[in-house]
């Protein structure tokens, strides 16, 4: 969390003050870079997390994981692994994956469309990422309905309009746009509607390579240039367990081949893809990270990834997948563990299994970003807006979430606490009794001092009854409204969107690109 | 957090199976005891924590505190404090201060109704409470009204059946009781339908010492036992800034002579009756806190007290107290670092300013609750169904709130980690993109692996809809009136109960006790 340019040298959290004595500055506060300054939790000893990364390197070499692609395979077995043609397992031998970590950064750049939305992922950095991958989109004007075109511009602009979501991410599946052409709707959409760092999905190796030049010519850059500048993203989902399927594949060697950002996430539901027990999911989850990373790193070392860990538990009773529980919180504390031991950034995600936005939407989804927040994450996915598991992006839920997850980058600023702070003057100017609200140290700083929420309603019970018993979901409603009215986007370099422009057109005209199986 | 009996000797977290192949063995935990085995948030320096306390002693040296009753200042006088009695101002010598502080107990045994229902104050050990002290409660079916003596039965009934309460709280002020009755009726109604430690008003000398002899007939203690054995607990509220009322300066006075736990909170709203800056408000905060707990010490060295601090901040356009804010968890990471300074069990307080039980007030509360388990507070009161500042008392913001409580309780329960748990053997057992529901790993531990909730609803969207769309709240409805139909009060001593009656009845012959102004 930072202020403004206004902020003192000192980095208190004030303003100057206004030559006009009856014109308070104003607080203002961006979110472009949020720091983790909590303490992280850690319930494995370090003998346990070297035993659970132990059993992980027995998983890849005794058991084997699936690599559906072959040339995955071939790039595996040129490295090194025992690859079986017939079952198409491939064994990773415990000294490639371990330099395959030692050859992965442990922090990096992305370059965004403005200098201020340039991000470094790892470290004590968090990076907040919007509800992503939804199928369907809901709010209480138009209800539940399948992600349009419509929808991604909307929920695109949301994403924009709020700085705490440093990170783009796809909220709305534009399904009425065909799939082999959609890939141009959504890089377009992100680049002239965002200047954040986009998403592109490894649907195949045409689609991606179309959606890196699309890049290359947005950000100006030459060929060389573009492949030593991490400036878009992919998340590969490993299917779970110890498999990697053809597109997954084909995303880890495209994305490490151009120097792209790669977030290898195993999707890891303990009693279903995974081990029923938490240190057991965390063995699968992490051995199936490692294979993604070792990968990436045998196709380019250096390249830039993203450990991934996006494990819950499910229902027993139902099988119905769910979050913001204990074993989804304890799980997120052990992978950043895991992944601090492999020196890696490590991406979490928030979630809810809530139908709509409500309270168990509300808590599952706080309780869940606790658990990402407190493991060390430096990316959380689907911190806002997410329901159903991720199957509907709600804009009310995006909106109130917004409030909760400022509300932690405040909380994580520092706390100025110098002489003046104390303030023993402030005390002693205050008779026994008496209040605060009048004292000088109150007048320095009123307007500054404290975070103004933008949903809560602080007023009493009788002012909210008058007001229409409005609740914060309600509120919600209005909000994203006026913020998509009041959107405003970014400046674009227009010789550079028409040769963008230009490019799409040729691509289309040619037939798009296909998807892969 | 600790599972029933029937765990194993390893702290594992199952059940034996029992005989019958298909009669799966079922999860039981209890929240009689949780430890906090999170890491603390400690933002300040320990220079810093040092010069807020250095401060803190010179605001009762040099400024001193206004204390308003005589017995009060006789006290501090006798012990060497400079006493103005113009001014009622009390300057209190560093040397005692740190010399209370020194006698004050680290940590404490309370004795309740049951065993299982003692409370260990101190250390590592969280001590959930109820919403209290609210003059209203509110529900869907009632609506919105003044509290009443049938909403004190059913919120301390509503506490009975959640052990993650462990301690019993004020939810509902009886208003339908005149005052000077009042402690017999909520007395005796704590002592029958709960086995959880109670509390008592310091409302005046007549009406503590009636409490505590009904606590003393009930425990079945003579009149020295009762003075050793620690039961029942009172909150003073000093009138921040820097003055002490008479019934309060009473309730510290008789409380300790009597050993029985005074938890000193002063109030400070950040910017309201607290200094508008974080150091600032600490400082006050520490500084009633320590001025309450000298008094104590003095009056009984040893005396059990807990060092209570709730500061928030409030909206400076409307004067409105705020919680779950930034500023409110910031202060309780400091209050914490400053109760550990001075080696004390220490409280604080969940919260919300939302005027019905809507996302907004689920937010604020869980953000208040994460910064007091941050913050490494022992006992954490306005847990669970306060709303509106503590106005009122929701029945289904309790409900939703006591599933986040079980959630954190369970977060913090330890992670077995045994050979058994990583179970190489359970992930060698399932093929690649096959699944874990049928691994002999799962067979053996489904029903007892995982948290189960009860008002979280992770049914599909369909089944949701299907089911009536119900909320959250809605569910949280249907589940209040089902605990209490389900109710079942502790067995109770009908000999001790029969002395209390007697005792109760010769107090209200003689007019009841008066409260103190």
């Amino acid at each position: 969390m930072a202020l403004d340019e206004a902020a003192d040298a000192g980095g208190r959290r004030r303003r100057r003050r206004s030559e006009k004595p009856d014109a308070a500055p104003k607080r203002v506060a961006h979110y472009n870079r949020v720091r983790n300054t909590l303490p992280f939790a850690e319930p494995f000893s370090s003998d346990q997390v070297e035993a659970i990364h132990n059993a992980s390197l027995r998983v890849l070499e005794e058991l084997g994981v699936k690599v559906l692609l072959e040339e995955g395979r071939d790039i595996l077995r040129g490295a090194g692994c025992k690859v079986d043609e017939d079952t198409l397992m491939v064994h990773f031998d415990r000294g490639l994956v371990e330099e395959a970590i030692k050859q992965a950064p442990s922090d990096f750049i992305m370059t965004a469309g403005a200098p201020e939305r340039d991000l470094h992922v790892g470290g004590r950095e968090v990076i907040f990422g919007p509800g992503a991958g939804c199928p369907n989109v809901t709010d209480f004007d138009r209800g539940r309905r399948p992600g349009s075109y419509e929808a991604f511009v909307e929920t695109t602009k949301l994403q924009q309009s709020f700085d705490v979501i440093q990170k783009l991410g796809p909220s709305s599946e534009p399904q009425d746009v065909p799939v082999n052409l959609r890939h141009y709707a959504t890089m377009r959409a992100q680049l002239t509607l965002t200047d954040k760092i986009p998403w592109l999905y490894s649907r195949g190796p045409q689609q991606v390579a179309e959606g890196f030049e699309i890049m290359r010519l947005m950000r100006g850059l030459s060929e060389e240039e573009f492949l030593n500048t991490p400036c878009v993203s992919t998340v590969v989902n490993t299917n779970s367990p110890r498999q990697i399927d053809r597109p997954m594949s084909q995303g880890i060697i495209d994305f490490a081949r151009a120097g792209q950002m790669n977030v290898i996430t195993p999707f890891c539901l303990s009693g279903a893809m995974a081990p029923i027990t938490i240190p057991g999911a965390l063995t699968l989850s992490h051995a199936e990270a490692l294979a993604g990373i070792t990968l990436a790193q045998i196709v380019r070392p250096g390249a830039p990834v993203v450990y991934g860990a996006f494990s819950s538990n499910v229902d027993m009773k139902s099988g119905a997948p769910a979050f913001g529980t204990p074993e989804h919180l304890k799980t997120n504390f052990g992978a950043g563990q895991l992944a601090r031991h492999v020196d890696l950034p490590w991406r979490s995600g928030g979630g809810t299994a809530a139908s709509s936005p409500d309270v168990q939407a509300d808590y599952e989804t706080q309780l869940s970003v606790w658990g990402a927040l407190l493991g060390g994450a430096n990316l959380i996915y689907h911190s806002a807006g997410w329901l159903e598991g991720g199957l509907t992006f709600s804009y009310e839920k995006f909106i109130t979430d917004i409030e909760t997850l400022q509300t932690l980058a405040e909380t994580m600023a520092p706390i100025p606490c110098a002489e003046d702070d104390i303030g023993f003057e402030a005390i002693a100017e205050v008779q026994p009794g008496g209040h605060f609200f009048a004292a000088s140290q109150t007048m320095r700083r009123y307007s500054t001092q404290f975070y103004e929420p933008f949903v809560s309603d602080w007023s009493n019970f009788g002012q909210w009854t008058e007001a229409g018993e409005k609740s914060a979901t309600d509120r919600a409603n209005a909000l994203w409204k006026k913020t998509l009215e009041e959107y405003e986007p970014p400046k674009v370099d227009e010789d550079r969107l028409a040769a963008v422009d230009e490019y799409i057109e040729k691509c289309k005209a040619e037939g798009g690109a296909p998807i892969m199986d």
